[in-house]
C-alpha cells in the first residue's frame, strides 16, 4: 500500500524547524507495511495545500497530513480540506468542552478563534486529541486521509492511539513489519559487514532485511521482518538475529534504537554489584554526563573528577608532577595514574580516565590533535591504558573517546579480551 | 524568485535519516532572497526523480537537488537528469584525477563504478567537489538546477563555495537577506515578547522581521532584513537590534545562532582574568561538558567534581555530613557548601554547584522530582543559592538547571542584579 506525507508549515521551508515529524511518520508507516513514496513539505497556503492533496490522492492509498491546524488566521489546513471536499463545517461538542475546560484551568479567556478549534469539515471523523486543543481528523473518501496537528507529541499521540486503529479497520490485510535494532561498538562498518557478518542475503527470506546505520564510535544494525502477524514478523527477525549474534556477538552491546553504551556498562556494573568513577581531561565531563543521563545510574556511578588543569590532576587525583613535566599530560603514565587515582579517592572498584588533545589547538609534531590516552583500573585485576588517534574535530574526538573507553569497559566487564578496534592494552 | 528542494533517498522516507539538508537549504536560500515553495522528498527511483524534476521545473526558477549520486547501482539521480535532458555523458578529467588520487592515498583499488563517479551529463557544468568523490552539477536550461551529493558537509561546501556564485551570475538582481540571531536566557518567551519588547511592528520597515525561537532555558531572536546590498540589509537589522538591546539588554547573553551560554560565561571570565570550577550532582557532568565543548576553555575552566554519591560530596567537597542527614542533599546548605568547596579545593575564584532531584525516581512529597538547588560562590564577594522547580523529565531538568545556573553566573559577572526568572538569591 502506498502512503504519502504532507508536512505543512512555513517554518519548515525557511529552515527554522527540522522536519522530524516526517521521519517519525516514515518509520511508523513503514513499520505497518506501507511504502512511503513521497513527503511533500509545503507552506501554509490554501491553494498549494489543495493542489498537493489532489496530487497525493492520485498517487496513494493513504495520506498523513500534519500542521496548520492552529487557531490563528495563518493556519489553512482545515479550510483547504473543507474546500477540497466542498463541504461545510460541523461542531465537535467533545472537543469544544475539552478546549473550554483547558482554558478554564489556565484562566485564559475563551475567544471566537478558540471556538473554531472545535469545528471540523462535515465529512470528517473526529480523532479526539486529549494531548492538545486541535482535534485530528480522518477522511475516508477516494483515499484515506488523516489530518493531524504539527506539534510532534500531539501528532505521535494521535498516530499511535487513533490513526493506527483506523488503518487496521480500512487496510485490514496489511501485514506487520517488525523492526529491531542491534547496537555494536568498537568495530568499523566495513569490517563488520565484509569480514565479520559477510554475505547474509541467503537469510533474507520473508522480507527480512538488514541495514547498517553507522555513527561516531558505533554501528547500529536495523533488522526488518514482514509477516501476516506481528509474531510471525518477529520470528523472521529472530532467526536473522540469532545468526548475527553467532557471528558478531562480542561487538554487540545492546538492543533497541536508543539504547546507549552507558546503559550497557551500567547494567553489567549493577549485575556485578560494583561501582565506577571517572577522571576526565579531554572529554571534560562528557562521560560522567552520559552515565547520569540514565535513570538509576546512582546505583553504580559514584562520581568523577574533571581534571582539566594539570594542578587538578596532581591535587585531586594524585598524578605525579614529575610525569606531567617528563612525559606530559597526554601519556600512558598519566592516564594510568588518573584511572587508579579516581577509583581510590572516590572509593570505587573501577576507575576510568581520558587525557588527550581534543583540538583545534594544542597539537604538536609528536602529539597531534586527536591523540588520546584512555586509562582503565580495576582493583586487583586490571590496570592498563589504550592509545587512539582520532580526528581534527574537537567534538568528534570527545564523542569517539567516550565510545571507545566505555566499550572497552563493557568488554572487560563481559569478559571479552579483544579491545575496541583491536587497540592494544598497554600496561604500566 | 521561487526555489524548490528535491531530497532523494529511501533512508529519508523510511525514517532512518532526518532531512536536515532540506532545513539547512531552506535557510540558506531564504537568506539569498529566494522563496522556497516546496521540498519534495522522494525515493531513489528513476521515474519519480524525472517526474518530480519536471514538476519542480514548471513551478520554480531554481531547483536544488541532493542525494543519489553515489557509485552504487541504487543511485539514480545522474541517470534521471541525463534522461530528462536526453543527453549522454562526458568525463570530467579533474574529478577523475582527484578520485584516483584519493583512492591511492587510502590504498583502495580503483573500480569501474568509481570511474563512473567522474562522468556527468553532457550539458552539465561541473561544480568540483574537493570535499568528496561525487562532483556537483549545474544546469542552466528552462530553469536553474543544482545537483549535489546528499552528504551534508559535501552539500554545504558546494552550496557555499560554488552554487552561491552561480546564483549571483544568473539571478544578479536578487536582493540580500541578512539574518542575525540574538540569544537570551532566564526569561520566558511571553514575558519577553509581551512585557519587555512589546509591539515592535512599527520598526518592521524594509522587510525587517523578528521571530521568537524558544528552547529549554532560553529564547533566540531571529532578525531578518532585506536590502539591495548586504550592507543595506545589515543596516535595517542593526536598527531593530539597537531597540532590542535598549529594551532587553540584560537578558541577552550573546549573538549568533549557535553561540552558547558557556561561551558567554567563558568570555567574561577571560576578560576578568578569573577561573571557574563546578561541583555537579543532579547535572552529573553536563555543565563541565558544556564548558569544555568550547575551544580554549582551559584558559578559564579549571575542572570539576561530579559528586553523585553523598560520600563524594563529603570527602571531595567538604560538605557537612550533619547537613546531608539533617536538611538532606537537595538543600540550600549543601548547594552553598558544594560551590565554596569546589572553588577552594580546585583553587578557582568562582565555584558553582547543582543538587536536585532529576527524576524520574527519587521524589518526595516535600521535594518532588524537578526540585533543584544551585549554588554560587565568588571568593570574598558572593555566596548564595537559588532554588528552582523544573519538570518531571530527567534530561529537561538537567538542561534547564545548566541554563539557569550559567545565566545566573553570567549576570553576576556582568554586574546584573536580577537573577534568571526573577529567582531569589538565598544567602547562608
Amino acid at each position: 500500500m502506498k502512503a504519502q506525507i504532507i508536512s505543512i508549515g512555513n517554518e519548515l521551508l525557511i529552515g527554522d524547524t527540522v522536519n522530524t515529524n516526517a521521519s517519525w511518520l516514515g518509520e511508523f508507516l513503514t513499520g505497518l507495511g506501507f511504502t512511503v513514496t513521497r513527503v511533500h513539505t509545503i507552506s501554509d497556503g490554501l491553494q498549494i495545500i489543495k493542489d498537493t492533496l489532489n496530487q497525493a490522492i492520485s498517487e496513494s492509498d493513504l495520506i498523513i497530513c500534519t500542521g496548520g491546524l492552529g487557531p490563528t488566521h495563518d493556519d489553512m489546513t482545515k479550510k483547504a480540506v473543507a474546500e477540497l471536499f466542498d463541504v461545510g463545517y460541523k461542531l465537535d461538542e467533545q472537543t469544544l468542552e475539552y478546549v473550554k475546560s483547558m482554558f478554564k484551568k489556565r484562566n485564559i479567556p475563551f475567544s471566537k478563534s478558540n471556538y473554531s478549534q472545535a469545528e471540523v469539515p462535515e465529512n470528517a471523523e473526529v480523532l479526539f486529541n486529549k494531548a492538545g486543543t486541535a482535534p485530528g481528523m480522518w477522511f475516508n473518501e477516494d483515499c484515506c486521509i488523516a489530518v493531524l496537528p504539527g506539534v510532534p507529541y500531539e501528532m505521535k499521540y494521535l498516530m499511535e492511539k487513533k490513526v493506527s486503529e483506523k488503518l487496521r479497520e480500512v487496510f485490514g490485510d496489511i501485514g506487520y513489519v517488525y523492526s529491531h535494532y542491534i547496537k555494536t561498538a568498537g568495530i568499523g562498518e566495513s569490517t563488520l559487514s565484509d569480514e565479520v557478518l559477510g554475505d547474509l542475503s541467503n537469510h533474507f527470506q520473508n522480507g527480512v532485511s538488514l541495514a547498517y546505520l553507522p555513527a561516531a564510535g558505533g554501528v547500529t544494525l536495523r533488522l526488518n521482518g514482514h509477516g501476516s502477524t506481528k509474531e510471525e514478523a518477529k520470528q523472521y527477525v529472530q532467526a536473522l538475529k540469532d545468526i548475527i549474534y553467532q557471528k558478531a556477538g562480542k561487538y554487540i552491546y545492546g538492543e533497541g534504537k536508543d539504547y546507549s553504551i552507558s546503559e550497557a556498562v551500567g547494567k553489567l556494573l549493577k549485575e556485578q554489584g560494583i561501582r565506577i568513577s571517572v577522571a576526565e581531561s579531554c572529554t571534560g565531563g562528557l562521560i560522567a554526563n552520559t552515565f547520569t543521563d540514565v535513570p538509576g545510574s546512582s546505583n553504580y556511578f559514584k562520581g568523577g573528577i574533571i581534571s582539566y588543569a594539570n594542578e587538578v590532576k596532581v591535587n585531586q587525583l594524585g598524578v605525579s608532577e614529575k610525569d606531567l613535566v617528563g612525559v606530559g599530560a597526554v601519556s600512558k603514565e598519566v592516564a594510568l595514574q588518573m584511572a587508579k587515582g579516581v577509583a581510590e579517592r572516590l572509593g570505587t572498584e573501577i576507575g576510568i580516565s581520558t587525557t588527550g588533545i581534543a583540538g583545534p589547538g594544542g597539537g604538536t609534531e609528536e602529539k597531534p590533535v586527536g591523540t588520546v590516552w584512555m586509562g582503565f583500573y580495576k582493583k586487583g585485576e586490571e590496570h592498563f591504558a589504550i592509545k587512539a588517534m582520532f580526528t581534527k574535530d574537537r567534538l568528534i574526538n570527545k564523542e569517539r573517546t567516550k565510545m571507545v573507553l566505555l566499550e572497552a569497559t563493557r568488554r572487560i566487564l563481559a569478559g571479552i579480551e579483544e579491545m575496541p578496534y583491536d587497540l592494544k592494552k598497554q600496561l604500566s
